[in-house]
């Protein structure tokens, strides 16, 4: 397959990168591109023709392989189903149909003889498929946490300059960041998808997405950003995709929720619409990769790659073999939240009055909830803010504490509680 | 080849460690280790027999491919012509022989059909090499910055911890980090030899190792540390492989030098014996990687890695092709020091007596050096220290500003000039 003729879905950002990338490239041909609005005044220089009818690519046999960045479940699953059916290999970068459809897909593709490359769906730009497939194929990866949604990034980078989360959340919108339904992004579903589909390179299984526990970062507050940060951390979407063994069973810690970082550590250190992704492998370490995890460019830059990966193949990958059944994160084989030991961060508003703190330590002791830090700020109007850091505490005594404190006659108001990030 | 055979040369901390990862794979049968002193004592276990004779595994004609963990260029270099011209394919972590002999091998290699793999040479576990050939095969590559040193950037972090130079330098070989003689570290040829072979892979040409500026780390002190934090950022020693047209011309910029880095840049949080590397794509924009750049099994996992890639591979890299003649850094190819410019960190001691900057300012405006920040410190026995981050300023201006200021009847002591890094 040394030259390729391609077809494309999609001619949206991610399209219009992959139309002014393979500009340079002679070895690879672009044939068609299907959109829905023929009509449609575009900026980018190209010179195929498009259609709105898939089936003018799907049904055209000289087409080896269709780019797929049209994105969403339907009716983007049918259409993969159908090319593949004729046949061709896939490049994609949608998450979602892959988190969902994964097992089923590549199934397909092998029953077929097609392969499915996919490492634009996942951190956009930044070449972590290849990575973990090829660079770190000596290794046995136990676990991958990172930083996977730019929007939200965007958005608590901005509140650590001041921003409240409406603002800057407007100002993700009005840059072209973020959807006027947010939902996908600031609720962690977005961070789920990838993380189904990081499971299944690191650990073989794709995660069922629905089964991976989340919490978003509509909750955080710019108050929350400027203490962690006087503590010194960020607080960061991670998105965790972990395995380990306990008592011979294997456990899959599939997640996503805020999280304290230390400021010095690598992921702290990624800022604005970046990802950051750390890998640990036996053989290896820790292996931090950081760069752009959308955009035009960037993510053209991953599917552009894996055409050229696709067209310098002698042998294909056969994914088909290297993923195993599809499994759920959570609580039927991964430990259920109650179960995870990690240290906290919280902020209370108190009546400021005599032997508070007193009490709290009473609640959070009978709660087998160990501080480790403990400030009260701003004490004004009879109110005090009460910042607390905790040692290594189980999710089940944590939530049994803060439901005391709710019940509690000094607790004005419960601001938050975010786990804070350890490199076990 | 999906059964391989090798012989390994070295059995030192690294062949250790790739004695310890082999044990898993079974489609790999390592037959023989050629070692300096069969006696010594070993900790390794390992099944497969000794030999004081090299030519014991350079003349097995079932041996395949060749594991070169033993490092230096003689005798090494002639050991690898001889396997290579006995056909067999070779894996090596040895950056010194391939930044003064690439050329030479890899054309050897093509001429012998065989093919020579070294991820393991740059950046230890970090898979640099096949980031930049597989992942980012899209992307034209402009430039690589990074911390390719773990013993100096080990040194630099425990600087910041207060300790000296001295100190620290002794702490890293007590640890097993440095040498006894740790020129090749601190005196940045290590790195040099680095940024020749990714230079090699980023530009496609080798450079040669004694035409890359260098500077080393033995001139920093732990106030020069202290200083650079108050002002935001870290000290590192930075290597750059940068490559532009200028005016029609290809400029290589190819150096190493102690760089001051903003504390919230990805470069900045890479602590202790790790590498970072920032790699510039015109496709993906700024991706970086962080991780162990030495060390038994982070370096052996390169090893491995390399040797899976061989086994699986039905179409091996054409690297021979790939690169293009060898070119010297500078000043025939490259920019030279006097024309880079960038701002500048300077300290100096000087006379605390009146008008002394306005002394200063005047030096430098006749210079065309614009001053960012000045601030002056710790005024006592009639003498104090200043610090100065300029804006940017061509090297020979500095350089013509600085002898002015060695000249002057106010200067005490020079303290140090470094270059601030910019993210250009």
């Amino acid at each position: 397959m040394a030259r390729v003729v391609l077809g494309m879905l999609g001619l949206g950002t991610v399209g219009s990168g992959v139309v002014e990338l393979l500009a340079k490239h002679r070895h690879v041909t672009l044939k068609k591109i299907a959109v829905k609005d023929i009509n449609k005044v575009r900026t980018t220089e190209f010179s195929c023709p498009l259609t709105t009818n898939v089936n003018d690519i799907i049904d055209d046999p000289e087409i080896e392989v269709l780019v797929e960045v049209m994105g969403g479940e339907n009716p983007t699953l049918s259409y993969l189903e159908q090319a593949i059916k004729k046949r061709k290999h896939i490049v994609t970068a949608n998450k979602e149909v892959l988190a969902k459809h994964g097992p089923h897909l590549f199934a397909l593709a092998k029953e077929h003889g097609v392969t499915i490359f996919f490492e634009a769906s996942v951190a956009g730009g930044v070449p972590l498929l290849s990575t973990i497939h090829k660079g770190l194929e000596a290794n046995e990866i136990s676990s991958i946490v990172g930083i996977l949604n730019g929007t939200t990034n965007f958005i608590l980078s901005s509140m650590e300059a001041g921003k409240s989360y409406e603002e800057a959340l407007a100002e993700a919108q009005a840059l072209g960041f973020a959807e006027a339904d947010p939902t996908a992004d600031v609720d962690g579903f977005d961070v789920a998808y990838k993380l189904s589909v990081l499971s299944a390179l690191a650990h073989r299984h794709f995660v069922k997405p629905e089964t991976i526990y989340r919490e978003g970062i509509r909750t955080i507050t710019k108050e929350d950003m400027a203490l962690a940060k006087e503590f010194g951390y960020r607080i960061k979407l991670l998105g965790t995709a972990g395995k380990r063994d306990e008592k011979g069973k294997e456990i899959f810690d599939v997640r996503v929720h805020p999280t304290l970082v230390p400021l010095e550590h690598p992921l702290a250190s990624v800022s604005g619409s970046n990802n950051g992704i750390l890998v640990k492998g036996h053989a290896v370490g820790e292996l931090t990769l950081i760069g752009p995890g959308a955009g035009k460019l960037p993510t053209a830059s991953a599917v552009v790659g894996d055409l050229m990966n696709l067209a310098g193949a002698l042998k294909l990958p056969d994914f088909a073999s290297y993923f195993q059944p599809v499994i759920e994160a959570s609580p039927a084989s991964a430990t259920p939240p109650d179960e995870w030991k990690c240290p906290f961060y919280l902020r209370l508003v108190v009546n400021d009055t005599p032997g508070v703190i007193g009490k709290l330590g009473t609640i959070f002791g009978a709660n087998d909830v160990s501080i480790a830090t403990i400030i009260q700020r701003d004490a004004q109007d009879k109110e005090a803010t009460i910042v607390i850091l905790t040692h290594d505490v189980l999710g089940r005594n944590m939530n049994q504490a803060i439901e005391e404190l709710k019940k509690s006659d000094f607790l004005k108001t419960f601001g938050n509680a975010f786990r804070i990030f350890r490199s076990a």
